[in-house]
């Protein structure tokens, strides 16, 4: 399902300077900066420094970028999910699930703008509740990954799956607030320390054994 | 530092049924819902079916029902983390830690909305970035604190400790979005909830020897 029925047609070029992706780019920018609903058309004509009627050259309507930065954010967390979910058959579901997580830092960091904006959706529109559906449905995936490593008995059981899962990919999501891929630490980097917070936890492992068990029977 | 300079005066009765505590619960509730920018003291007074003169007995301004939400946030935010630092002298920084982790999941519970309103803010205005100021002395202090486990060994010391600290409140605030303390799981279970995911992580631990390391001795 798309969060739109009718999405914007592939780049268009017009005035010198912009494209539609440029325009696209530069909306989701605004969009994060003041709220979607809090900006209109005019507002963005001002920050390209065109008018009105050359940004409807650009993109039918306002709705129509939303829809474009939502399904950008989900076609990207989907992809990453399902290949998880479905390839490489000789994966336990705790592998399966920790790519998930690392996959998950991947696709934020390569499109922060969109899934910064795909998080702040309330539902406000028909636009907005059919991506909180697309959302809902890959949260049941992963969901479904972690009841999955709790069956198999590799995964912690004295927290309900439900909440593992809410907390997991709350941090993960929680990203969006201060991480910049553009920063210190690459996006590879990131999604290996969110992993090992999350499977291996914060406290120090002890220092492994200098003897090898079985010495102690010699 | 306050976030707002002058605070509302104690609980003043009005009309039956109204009192300044009943009109913030209510503001709070309504800027969560549908933002506090998007939210005229009309609005507050259509919700609680008053006038908007009615409004004004109990409370200055709107800037005011903002203020004192923020306050109470931080000052239960501030408090738990002052607590954690100062007191007990025989706990190792990775105990404090672990309960300021803990500290933190009970406030935001108790104090869902405005925590919830406070993670929102942007700095839009002087008592905004009056919140945001002490929040970054709250995030501060934290910090430090991880860096405190860091260095006595406890913490693993393959994460940046920014980073760390950062992903671990970040799990904390995710709360927010979904975790509701009159639901199935309690506050103080949740608060366990995370600081085992968060210190222990989600790996199974493998079952403890069932033979005494010392029995091979004999």
């Amino acid at each position: 399902m798309s969060a739109s029925a009718e999405r914007p047609t592939p780049v268009r070029q017009g005035r010198p300077g912009y494209n539609q992706e440029t325009v696209l780019r530069r909306a989701i920018d605004l969009f994060n900066a003041q709220g979607y609903d809090a900006t209109s058309v005019g507002d963005l004509a001002k920050e390209l420094g065109l008018t009105k009627s050359a940004i409807y050259h650009h993109v039918p309507s306002k709705e129509t970028l939303l829809a474009a930065a939502l399904d950008e954010a989900l076609d990207g967390l989907s992809a990453a999910i399902d290949k998880v979910v479905t390839s490489e058959p000789g994966l336990s579901a705790h592998e399966r699930l920790r790519i998930a997580v690392q996959e998950s830092v991947l696709v934020l960091a390569d499109h922060l703008p969109a899934v910064t904006l795909l998080l702040r959706v309330r539902g406000n529109s028909g636009v907005e509740r059919a991506a909180l559906e697309r959302r809902r449905v890959i949260d049941e995936k992963l969901a479904t990954l972690v009841q999955a490593a709790v069956d198999e008995g590799s995964l912690r059981d004295d927290i309900a799956p439900d909440v593992i899962s809410r907390l997991l990919f709350g941090m993960v999501n929680s990203l969006v607030e201060w991480y910049r891929p553009e920063g210190p630490v690459h996006a590879d980097e990131m999604a290996r320390s969110v992993a090992g917070l999350a499977f291996d936890g914060l406290t120090k492992a002890p220092p492994a054994p200098s003897v090898a068990p079985g010495a102690l029977d010699s």
